[in-house]
């Protein structure tokens, strides 16, 4: 596994967090540079050391770093390497962890000089949770990553990338477009947040007490920061739109036939989903 | 606490079984009588220890039962009252454990007679899996039982079942009404396995691959028994449809805010979920 001398984490909250601590715990690296928003965000990290140097000046923060992790919301990430672009050193690698990656992917490609490398990550790891405080270094132990690769890519590049997010606890990295990665990631993880948000605003408050297990999995990632959903809704709306139409046509199978009392078509789709259901390992 | 000469429990799955269970080792009954329809079922209730004694006669099993627990799927429980209510002794109270009350309640007080005893109860707890073999004593701990209270509800009967629910472990007993049952609990697990199904079916098998928790967590009912939620979406089909309506609405609200990107009406919706899911206790 290659050791960075300096490695530069811009977002130092939950994600961002976990990364430092990871780096850390696992000796990858000589200098973890974080750099945050606010002040308030830097003491924080460096509290809990999932740091070892902290600044608000991302273009400070990212001098002289070999590898610049991009851990902020997705709204910020081409942004934030617009404003770096120049300050970096020749065969600087970058990476990022948003949860959409073909607008991103495109943006950066084209707005670097041929000497940086970037190559997309989404490390499908995360919580319900916020904040370097609640960051741990084992938060992508046994998680996927994914990787985005294209015509662009360096093939030595995404082995370093890839090789990092396996020593930080990923057991898995797979390889896919930027486009396949958002038409997927939207049906497995973007649909889900807008179906358990609906879900939730569904009840009524009184209605809460009376919840058990079933409503509390369901609406579980409900309580998920809105920032960072308004962004990746933005940021990838075209198949979350897609995965919303059919979601709707299957959910008005379901109408109809309660409404009909259909109860064999009721039967094959429950039945389908149990089915579907059951492949995935809990 | 009441000890039961006999109890018998109608149905030996995962609930029935479970409470079968609970009975011996709380001791709250002589002798636990299992009444199941196939030789089978009876069979794996007595080697699981969930039951003394079994039958496949509905009318032999509750013969001389002070206490019969009617724990099948939701529209076999009127058709068992009727096919035994003329062989109970007077003074028999019976409960079910069924997740939807008003069609049950309304047609069992009906069809009883004015010395036996019915009162509707809905424990609030059970799991994806099925069959005896998961059944387990604690399966009720800590959980809500809901209990109907109509006009012709003795209340010395909503004593007794109330209490026996509480010695089987459910921490809160709660009393409402057979239809602000029905309505609560549309809302917060009818709807909700309905979302989960059209969640799952609306994803390609290759997608499956990718999932990760939120997906997990997000669709874990849709494994759950097909037959069972095809009975419960007959019996509480009306609240069903309304509240799949109420969903329907704010779908359609996230989906024209993502469509015409209005960031600040998909804020204000992500807020209102994550500040409502916060209210549960996890």
């Amino acid at each position: 596994m290659k050791k960075f001398k300096r490695v530069a984490i811009i977002g130092v909250g939950l994600i961002g967090g976990s990364i430092g601590l990871a780096i850390k715990k696992n000796r990858l690296a000589d200098e973890v540079i974080g750099i945050g928003r606010h002040q308030n965000s830097i003491k924080k990290a460096l509290k809990f050391k999932a740091i070892d140097r902290g600044t608000i000046d991302v273009q400070e923060g990212v001098s002289g770093a070999e590898f610049v992790i991009i851990a902020t919301p997705v709204g910020a990430i081409v942004p934030v390497v617009r404003s770096i672009a120049s300050c970096l050193k020749a065969e600087t690698i970058i990476t990022d962890t948003g949860s959409t990656k073909k607008e991103i992917v495109r943006q950066i490609e084209n707005l670097l000089s041929p000497d940086i490398y970037f190559v997309g990550s989404h490390p499908m790891a995360g919580s319900e949770k916020h904040g370097v405080e609640s960051a741990k270094p084992e938060l992508f132990r046994d998680s996927v990553c994914l990787i985005t690769k294209t015509p662009h890519t360096k093939r030595g590049v995404l082995q370093i990338v890839s090789q990092f997010w396996n020593s930080i606890g990923c057991s898995r990295v797979r390889f896919l477009s930027p486009s396949d990665h958002d038409i997927i990631i939207a049906r497995v993880s973007h649909l889900p947040h807008i179906v358990a948000t609906a879900l939730v605003n569904s009840v009524d408050k009184k209605d809460l007490s009376f919840a058990s297990g079933g409503f509390k999995d369901t609406t579980r990632i409900a309580s998920s920061d809105p920032r960072m959903w308004v962004d990746i809704c933005m940021s990838n709306s075209k198949c979350i739109l897609k995965s919303l139409n059919k979601f709707n046509k299957g959910i008005e199978t379901l109408r109809k036939a309660i409404s009909v009392k259909d109860t064999k078509l009721l039967m094959a789709e429950f039945g389908r989903a149990k089915r579907m259901r059951e492949k995935l390992i809990v």
